[in-house]
């Protein structure tokens, strides 16, 4: 467990800590090696010591996860990789397929050569893929929200505006003017207007899905609450389609383990702390439109507890072990 | 003042006792009657006891701010008219001006010959008449809100998405699950999906400001603050237009005392506890939309203290008396 | 579960449907019989539906839950053990031993004859007592938190002012005045001034713990958060005492698997949705006091999950099953 | 006004701008010179651009404000007196009269010969002096509610624990991890505890109030809110006393216009964004002793507004004036 000391990485080692099947050998971070994991994060309750990261001293281990910055998660990434170890990198460095977007969006990647390798995170839509992975890319919190709720709908998109709503531990540790509880508490905004870098790999997943030449509309939203996205999906049907939109959800999710289908309109606290994602579908009689609301735990299905959902598929143990 | 109990009545009480030119000389509740109002609300600092609402014994008074519910509000009204007392209404009886839309999103009107004699109150569009009214309709919150982010664009609207995000005085001071304290702590989720009575006073002054055929997507959000509304409006304007977009608001606004344009994200923050609308807007490239960011107080601007910029102007007051 | 519309009933619900070792076989609700838990409580994820409270079809059973009021508990309690079946009662109903100080401070006690039959579910005191309890008492949240952390000191506390800080979640599901956001929301107040029910019951556990004449003066205040609760002890010794402080705390609960003992102030976000008391142990040079802070999840050691404790231990499993 | 980037100085640098008496006319900064106040804090709504702060060129004022660090406050106290400017500081520098206890809680004292000029700034124990008073020494935000609470009873307590709670903007706009929004939500932790730098504030202003030999207890904690302090106060009496106590706070307190006594318990909503000081007091049968809550607003009556209605008591203006 690599940069286990920021949110996500934190409560990932976490739930690797209690997994029944999987053993955490070791936790690093860049900033605070030789802190005890469960000083800085006392209900994680993780009684073990951050190290320095050090490839060379990791012994024998079957995976590893990456919580790094973007970047720097590329490199520790390449190095397990070519040490043969399986990764589950929770950073944005191997979600892009295009590097020439990511290159745009982000900085110049530092290891374009095993883009390829690596399978996005989502087992909803990749679950075979993953089975076999050796570099998992999980999905960004927003861009899980957006895909597991309008993946059914996306070759019947026309346009679509998604405002989402997410709690502040999706900005990170940092302590900023932003993340300042007198900035936050009693209030609302809006932030990365018109540009975020959620914005093309949601794009991606939904053109993968089946949508046509889509460009989503999207922003998110800062609110007072610590965990938690609420994404309200506002989509724009082709004109000539026709088609059961309660039948479509149903059917795609009918087996999966950790999305709920739902009629009353889903909130962030019915699936905080967990790995599910529930999502309320509403066809709307008066505009046409259809409304898809899906919230998730930003920190649990969005980062961190999805990643243990990607390493039970890839190590053939039930899915929800060790997340349910 | 009429209906001092509820939130809105509340405050309009208190900004009237210290308004310089007006004398608050009556404060009733049907259900409060007998209390003194600085008991229910401390912070108001209002010294006086809350009556039983009689016409007969209101001894002479230029006007009334009338903040009962709906239905109720138009019998209240009706009598004190009927005395040549100049009205506000904070309800929903007299915003709607076609009886059988308000017939169909409320219930039968009480009071339907009157509807022609309201004004919409909502200085920045209705000023003049606003003037000579003798029954002021004051818009709902998140119409207000709605209106004033909209109204320049509005004739070349296609379509709207607004997505709106309020405090939980929204609701009202009735105590139920949905204000509960730990319903709405750390949550986030919509609510009146498909049908909130906002929506045809939206879409009617759109339409009144220019917008042709316009049903505008609405949907509600309950946030876990007291005060504040912040509606994200995501706008496709008509395929031929060619509109310099910010010189339509800067002229629109130029002069409006309460209408602050700006270029960072507006934060209910930034407007809590007064009666400004803070307004961004967004052109965005990747998507060719509009994007309009428009906060208000849905107590203050959304409702009590936009009563007193009305009564500023029925009485020929500077508009900014007592509420700046 | 009898009871399980509450919010303690709920979690207890829950944590027994996923315990290891029990099998929820009936919820049932006064108020909300034939609806699914689920509906009432997404998060808890108990996919049973509530039925009415019927001693005679409940079945064989080994145990039962009680959630009842005060009052109306000790009427099931009564029913269930007449019938053999052990029961964890969260209510008032058996905590207090005198029932003179019972009836003075609720009402007349309404199956006196049981109490002595009663041990009080506080494991860390009375581990032995509960294995062989059929009926067992779960103390209040604010005593669990005052014994825990007064217990050890007992015998030298001359004098002791209790500060309480307790989220909403402590004042139950009804939708009250008090409990509405908007009342709760940016404010702290005192409550239950000189008159607490769990008054009788602190005084009563810290003399069986070796107080001697001691009324402790305790105060709850009302905090916008939902869980948690933090108790500041401000304790004077006994003016011919010379005590290692310290050791007093390290003996006490080496060995008790939820109870920590730490030296940084504790915060309820540390214990939040877990079983451990954390307490910290200051002694102050300027004032020559203790000073003890205790922190625990309410709605977890402070009822639901002290419950299933207590079960644990009564039907001779690990202790720390199903709530570690 | 120097100093004006901070919560508090921007909070005192908005009243003064709309103050009916004081003109404004000049806002320093060390940090944000440069930048406009209303870019900073859009709620206070000061167009002014942040200087550097040169005494020299300052022009000629009547007054200056200084809300400076602890140190820096000093030095620039200093060089405004030495002008003739009647200064009101809002630092630690010149509240302690003790130059041996400031260089033990804080540093070595930069100008220790102008601590016998300075005037405790609390209005209602010494209004006489600061109408002559050339450096006001505005008290902490804690000391301001502990004394107000605890003033009319000084000469009879015998030992007093007080328990604060306050909002986050206590702790001043920098970002850190305390400060994080994520640390501070759904908690509550105590600080400072056994050593804060009230303490010797609190003693030394009671001991002016008639107490003897008094070291109260003090622990301040922080809780999930912005503005808002309530001390909660349990005095015990000397033995040999007998006095009437809700007389001893009338009496002292029947002319103070910011002082106001109730029986209901109060909260820090009462007292949001005014100048009051909300106090109850509750004589408690079961303990002997008195219970003193007094609500304050820590950046209002606790520092900025108190401020003002110093200046307005140098200035020969209505106490109330610009504060109401």
């Amino acid at each position: 467990m690599a940069g286990a000391s920021g949110y996500a990485g934190a409560l990932a080692a976490r739930l690797l800590w209690r997994h029944p099947d999987f053993e955490l050998v070791a936790v690093t971070s860049r900033s605070d090696a030789g802190r005890r994991l469960d000083d800085l994060y006392p209900h994680h309750r993780v009684p073990l010591v951050l190290d320095a990261f050090d490839v060379d001293e990791l012994g024998q281990i079957d995976a590893a996860v990456v919580a790094y910055p973007h970047g720097a998660a590329a490199e520790a990434v390449a190095q397990l990789h070519e040490r043969g170890i399986r990764v589950i990198d929770l950073s944005a460095d191997f979600r892009l397929r295009d590097v020439a977007v990511y290159n745009e969006w982000y900085r110049e990647h530092p290891a374009p050569g095993l883009i390829e390798e690596a399978v996005y995170g989502l087992p909803e839509l990749y679950r075979d893929q993953l089975r076999e992975a050796d570099i998992v890319a999980c999905p960004g919190c927003f861009p899980t929200a957006a895909i597991l709720g309008l993946a059914p709908l996306a070759p019947y998109i026309d346009d679509v505006v998604i405002d989402a709503k997410t709690g502040v531990s999706g900005a990170g540790r940092a302590a900023t003017e932003n993340t300042h509880f007198v900035s936050v508490d009693e209030n609302v905004k809006p932030y990365g207007v018109g540009h975020h870098r959620h914005m093309p790999e949601i794009d991606q997943e939904l053109a993968a899905a089946g949508a046509k030449d889509l460009v989503a509309t999207f922003t998110p939203h800062l609110l007072p609450l610590d965990q938690g996205e609420l994404l309200s999906c506002y989509v724009k049907l082709n004109a000539d389609v026709d088609v059961d939109v309660a039948a479509l959800y149903e059917e795609r999710y009918a087996d999966e383990p950790f999305v709920e289908l739902v009629t009353a309109p889903p909130g962030v606290r019915d699936v905080r702390e967990t790995n599910f994602c529930r999502i309320a579908v509403h066809v709307d009689g008066r505009t046409g439109k259809v409304f898809v609301f899906a919230a998730i735990d930003n920190l649990w299905k969005g980062t961190a507890s999805q990643a243990v959902q990607c390493l039970n598929i890839m190590f053939g143990l039930p899915e929800t072990e060790g997340i349910l």
